[in-house]
């Protein structure tokens, strides 16, 4: 079943970890996992610790060229009938960390992780236009336990 | 740490779920989670079971005009020293099922789930050109359990 945008939202921004697909110049995709943080229909994420930097410069390279960006997130289940995703698209654009605090903010509150090292680079901030999603059962309905 | 591409192929290829990232016309990014089977070089997925046949024929179309394709596979944990992620990159093409026993036997062997329920939509195969990953710790060095 499809879910509503509310619902897609509902499920979205707790999910720990999402995925922040961007296309490069010629075309190509490209994806990186990424700890983000949603308030209404702003998702934010942060290219964080050095070790990443090169990732982060492909993903920042392919915003600036195509701005058109798309993040999922999903449960995996062995058992197939407990399947969903949740997928939001939109326009990103890049900010200098020390001009968003705001938005850091929301990426602390989420994750303690950040607290105690919080991430040094560009942040990505994407204006959601867009929300979608599947469930394999209806959560709340008299098939959310079956198959 | 970047992964070698050895390395990112055999995290990737036991991996229950990743995320086909195609593009569409417009140069818009999309993602879906998908079930999939490694042989060497060549990646496979297939639209399976009449309720997702929406979503496959917005990932269909984006592979006709745009075959490059990306697929990701990752690691959370809320331990942030053991996380990684694995990619994929390389061109697909959409075979119809019947045309595919080869391929199709390689999902049903990685899933059972396959086994009752055989997939019944187009299989699309990827011809990998490039694997890589990264991992925040070595996993056979000794920093693997540290932080």
């Amino acid at each position: 079943m499809r879910l509503s945008p509310e619902e897609a939202r509902r499920r979205l921004a707790p999910a720990r970890v999402a995925r922040l697909a961007t296309v490069d110049a010629a075309g190509h995709p490209h994806q990186v996992p990424a700890a983000f943080a949603v308030r209404g229909d702003t998702l934010v994420t942060a290219v964080d610790h050095k070790p990443k930097r090169h990732q982060g410069l492909k993903r920042l390279r392919n915003i600036a060229v195509n701005p058109g960006v798309c993040v999922l997130a999903d449960a995996y289940d062995e058992d197939w009938s407990r399947l969903w995703w949740t997928r939001a698209d939109g326009l990103a654009r890049v900010l200098e960390p020390d001009r968003c605090p705001e938005q850091l903010s929301w990426l602390r509150e989420k994750y303690p992780q950040y607290r105690d090292r919080p991430p040094d680079g560009p942040v990505i901030e994407i204006a959601i236009s867009r929300w979608t999603g599947w469930a394999a059962a209806d959560p709340v309905g008299p098939r959310a336990g079956g198959g």
